[in-house]
């Protein structure tokens, strides 16, 4: 797809040369056995970062929502979440599928959150009724637009769900956009959590990988439940070493990939389509009073070199990332407007 | 607990002396081989009613929809519901720990529905995100007072559904006091819904049972998931035999009920803290803005002679049935004013 | 069915008319809420004739030994049992689909077990394989051929059972008949299992009904699973009424239908078909080396009048229970040796 | 562990020179939106190898073989397997857990088949028993100690399995040793089975990576089930590089690891430990006979240099991989024997 501009998601990033080096070379074992140094040296440097005693490497960042879902919550008890939440819409049902976890929702409101709703959504333990067991938010929120949610609404949220028990999950695939954006230490964040998934593979550029951050006891439970779901890869350092690299050259360049997102949301905000303000690097488009559907939108733009993503039949999304360059931005800046002109 | 006024729930009814006599001289048979005259009578009657092709009977509602889900829903695949539904609710997470479904839930309004709040949450099918694959709606609505939704609204619901090929559900638990208040027939229910669970053992004051009802080809595969949720009773004639009882002589009479309730919600206007209006069976009470909280309220009007439901700390409901007669009604009519006013 | 004799199983039997008597003057109340008086009964006097702190009612045998299943192995964990046992046969899958329990059944021999290879195939906990959690015999064993499982073999698995910390449980839908053959008291049997289930409509008598058994601790425990299962039944007691009079009055004369069975065997045993030594209610056939297979007998035997279980294209199964009197007895042994004669 | 002579297992390889250059230039892209080329042509080139329509990567061959079972068992139906087999052994329970896979097993016979056996173990489909849908086989079979099943037997349950309307399963997770040790084309393998899973990082030599094989209907339900494990991946095709390495360069050499086994197992010989004949690279070792238990084995030979794994309290294992040279094989020939004899 090299002779497009693809802002459809910041998962199709390519390893750099850097990247590629460092797998090449990397020191492995099999870490079924707990014997690969880089998966180790990864898994320690990442708890690290956000405070935790422990975290797990994962394939996937379903896989690390997902046994971070079934570590808090038992079968047939409970997890609240945004309706738009990755881990119900994108993750194909394993939290109820895998984990017989009960979901309940409250209304997306671009991503953000109000807590007194979400508090007010808590069920108490008891015989009758389904209990709350976790409570899920997504930093940044990839259907709610890469908004950052606010640190004193997370720390309002944690409150609540300390005092009634109920652990508290970040999907933060993206809480690395979050950081940099709000300047609010990765270590502040970890803070707030019980469990956090973070991953490697989107806005940082490594091909494959996510991790599960928590407390000691919790992943160690999660190795097993790792394993059930089929995830517990050998010489898994090779992917690691993709992600130390990672972590260690591409976190302060995202600020490069917000700076270009609000160039595509300056040039767009003319036709009245970009969704709430533009903090990271999502730039989320409402076509619903545009005469543009999102299939139309994300044609016409396809013909002129630029992949966009269609979430819905009048909901589009632009995605800046590593593989966006400059150039590759001036290309959509110009391309893109003259389609809502035309 | 007959020294009390028990306003808890239309679920502690009693079977009368009819009832009783008509489950004594019941003929039954193996109901797992199909031989129950009792069953196959009503299950046949049942189906008749509502315009369907048949019903299965179960020993409870919960597993009447949990079945009903099941067959509209595979694993890993979404049931839209009210976040207040009776589903997400009271049945300890049994879609998605029995039935691998994962659930999405509107906003609770009362009971009511926005229909173009709940279309638009539609999901199609495809491999990015869960597909909704059924709708569930409950007449009445339990938590949401016994409000009744407005045929208009279900078969604007019910237009949207097919439009886009998902099955909608019907909790129908008290679908009876919804067609006595309405006036609406239960066959014009019946043609709205792909499946409907309906339940003999709350208003209509038999003492266990309900069914779920649906096509030919949906009963036949309910009949396997109830087997497998261990509910392949065996004489269950001499429950069915009560069942029809109360079907030939109880839905009538529910006007009866609605009638005491509406006594019960004037008495409390006063005080502000009935929610919505009552015309149904439940009267709601949102305490919220009442110097007494839920707990206080049952444990004074307990003390009193009056058991009342308390439905979350600020929640608490008043439940008119068959086992509530006119003085008892007259009873928590003066008692239950003195509490507020104290 | 009453022109027939029939054999298919005890499952058939019909409520007597004390019985009946007894259910249309049960004291009842709201299960759910615990108030059922003749449930509790039932529930404390079926605890203690086993030796146990608890017990609870359920629909369906297949529904208690689910719950007990759940209550003693974790999902993805292990549950060794017979190949022919119930509840990997006619539970429809529930263990897998409805607990996560994964099973390991070793060879069946007729109902009997070997216990050294049982205790073989335990695995401990741990990371690599799946530990084994529970146990599960059945006694008198169905597909077995109504076998009694040597006290002694129980002892020593008990044992071995508990060195390894894993449970044991008993599918007891039969066990009166093994404690009627044996001459073990139940609360012996009850000594050894962590947890039983036993039946109440089979051989007994009455219409609908099982219990599990077991600590105070697991049957709290088991109150949820049962609401999730669907088995949360309101006036339950007109069915605890049945089985509290069927334990009264249906124990002891057990021994009249081992009686019958024997006849049968008797019967048939010069056509070399009876699998093994009928100590109880049930007679097996292997038709193997009959020129019969079981639908051919089957049909044959029901245009005479006699009714006969299909268990395998060679398997088919006698058995005797409260409906069949002795001169129906002597109609099927008149009958049955014609149709292996002609 | 390079100061080790690790047999414990031929998970443990390390990527060759050759095989990480492979990686380190891979073309890739999303595999997720289907356009990673080097994935792609690795799916593509094993399906033709096994004479199948179509194959998908995965991260694991647990993930492979469940992924499998659930294309060919619903929730609550029912898969045949081997009592030692990989799928209800060392995957930790995810068929139940989360496919809700009924399992059977047959007693393990030293990983052959007795297919009469099997072929009986088959129970139709219907309402009443737990229908079979499904008979995995392991080829070469791990706990079953490298042993490879005849392609007779195999074709004698394939066409039983046929007849009766049952899927065929194999993980052929060793696969190609079977094909080496046998000389059996991967394809007459191929042809045999409805589903396959084969694996790349175990005596291939590959880091990460397996795949499901099967018809172009099952692949695209297999993309969804992946998807839902959390195994969809991004840029995989840096693994998938390493893969199709190991495919053109390690499957013929796979004769040099079934000599070195033959080796370990001679020098063996002499102490009656070794169980059955040593076929591929497998060396099972029986101790019950043995004054040694497993335990203390492997912490003899961990002292001398060796490493061993233990399957049991009497089972060990020797493994010959591609990390294992001939100095290596010559040192174990040295020091196992001596700890016997001491």
């Amino acid at each position: 797809m090299a002779e497009f501009v693809d802002l459809r998601s910041d998962t199709v990033t390519q390893p750099s040369a850097g990247m590629r080096a460092a797998m090449a070379s990397a020191l492995v074992g099999d870490d079924v056995y707990g014997e690969d140094p880089t998966v180790n040296a990864l898994e320690a440097s990442v708890a690290a970062l956000f405070g935790h005693e422990a975290a797990l490497f994962a394939p996937t960042g379903s896989m690390a929502n997902q046994i971070a879902i079934q570590l808090s919550v038992p079968p047939g008890e409970e997890l609240l979440c945004d309706g738009d939440a990755h881990v119900v819409t994108y993750e194909i049902g394993a939290a109820a599928a895998i984990g017989g976890v009960s979901t309940r929702t409250w209304t997306p409101v671009g991503g953000d959150i109000d807590p007194d709703v979400v508090i007010d959504m808590i069920r108490p333990a008891g015989y009758h009724a389904v209990p709350t067991r976790a409570i899920a938010v997504e930093q940044t929120h990839n259907r709610g637009g890469g908004g950052v949610i606010p640190l004193s609404t997370l720390e309002t949220l944690r409150a609540a769900s300390s005092a009634a028990g109920v652990a508290l999950h970040c999907d933060g695939a993206r809480i690395w956009h979050a950081h940099v954006a709000d300047g609010v230490p990765l270590r502040t964040y970890g803070a707030l959590f019980d469990t956090l998934s973070v991953c490697l593979s989107k806005g940082l550029g490594a091909p494959v990988g996510s991790l599960v951050v928590g407390s000691a006891e919790k992943i160690e439970r999660a190795r097993v439940i790792r394993k059930r779901m089929g995830g517990g890869m050998r010489q898994a350092g090779v992917l690691a070493a993709a992600g130390a690299y990672a972590l260690e050259h591409n976190i302060d360049r995202l600020a490069q990939d917000h700076a270009k997102a609000a160039r595509l949301a300056e040039a767009l905000a003319p036709f009245g389509v970009v969704a709430g303000a533009v903090r990271t690097n999502l730039v989320p488009l409402d076509l619903r009073k545009s005469p543009l559907d999102a299939h139309t939108l994300a044609a016409a733009a396809r013909e002129r070199g630029v992949l966009v993503s269609v979430l819905g039949p009048n909901v589009a999304r632009l995605v800046t990332h590593f593989d966006v360059d400059d150039a590759a931005i001036d290309r959509a800046v110009d391309v893109l407007p003259k389609i809502f002109r035309d």
